[in-house]
């Protein structure tokens, strides 16, 4: 049992960082799982988000105990508010990643993922994983310009959910509307995940620069 | 300019009320324009969520000045701690109302819900706008039962969009891949918007009951 209150605030950090590693390696599985068909390796990502939400009570009590013992100045008083916005985002994140393996589980043996968007799906699991862990690092080190740099980051994810709508719709083979229905809510969910990542890395920018543009994205 | 502490919070509570009330109104005018290939509307609902994000700029700016200013006790401190991770899912509401006016304006003139879906889509908006207007009430109030029976409404919303999936891949009709992504993405916009309601109410019961469960829904 810690007893210091710097470092309660820094297991809360600890445990923010940790879930961040656990999205990146929960979306990467998730993302084989559907291109590959992995039964297996989908209950996994299913059974581990268990762990993702442990640390998300976890963070939650601790910050609420804090809160409400500690009586918490200015500087404290804001990583801890913004802290419990984090986990959220990060908890919602993982979330995704479960989403994502609950096609693959349905679709099993079938892969949920024609043949000609399979490079876009690729692209699209390694673009979040990578926001995931640079969110990570981000509330570990608290580096805006790495912080700055997730927002591009986004743009890419955007970009790759653009191009898989407009493959699906270029029609090279009709694959019915139970691929169109799963194609299009896989990218809907890389899409979010990598929202939730970029905006934690937006909070940890407010926390620095104490801008109070910690806004989630519009659009 | 309000001085006293209290009218600031009671400020913020009218905000987030008005917030509430807001999206109630975006997603019932965005589920006409979906069904009507009303494009006027969907252009009000877009220009109007302008608003919604000027109360969340407006909340989140009084409760970080309030919390770095008169250093709140407990039941203040767990307000204004919850009004911050409220705004957070009141604003994200709105942007889902914006999303489906989206999907009408993108569409127009043709409408981007296929006849035998119709039925299905009214009945979640007007779901999602019973669930945003009690939740605004719940905030009001904090009318725990209210809060409630969100819960039951919330399961209504799922078994719509499951009943949605079912209809298209009953496929009467083959519409086509653009409208299976649309309505896919509405579905799921639907659902997403009523869950952030629903997460508000959940959030009041933690303030009123202090149990730790205001955990966002996990699938």
């Amino acid at each position: 049992m810690r007893d210091n209150y710097h470092d309660h605030l820094d297991a809360i950090g600890d445990d923010l960082v940790e879930m961040s590693r656990l999205v990146a390696v929960a979306v990467r599985q998730a993302t084989t799982a559907l291109v590959t068909a992995n039964l297996q390796l989908a209950e996994a990502v299913i059974a581990g988000d268990e762990v993702v939400n442990e640390l998300y009570h976890s963070v939650e009590s601790q910050a609420y105990d804090l809160l409400a013992r500690q009586q918490p100045v200015a500087g404290d008083l804001r990583v801890l508010v913004t802290s419990l916005r984090m986990v959220v985002d990060l908890e919602r994140a993982g979330d995704y990643a479960v989403h994502l393996a609950k096609i693959a589980r349905r679709r099993h043996p079938a892969s949920a993922v024609p043949a000609e968007l399979i490079d876009t799906i690729v692209a699209m699991g390694q673009t979040a994983e990578r926001i995931a862990n640079k969110a990570g690092r981000v509330i570990a080190t608290r580096d805006i310009d790495l912080a700055r740099e997730l927002l591009g980051d986004d743009d890419a994810m955007d970009m790759l959910q653009r191009r898989l709508f407009t493959i699906m719709l270029g029609g090279g083979g009709d694959h019915g509307t139970e691929a169109a229905i799963d194609v299009t809510l896989a990218g809907r969910y890389y899409e979010r995940l990598a929202d939730h990542a970029v905006a934690v890395a937006r909070r940890v920018t407010y926390l620095v620069t104490g801008e109070h543009r910690d806004e989630p994205a519009l659009d």
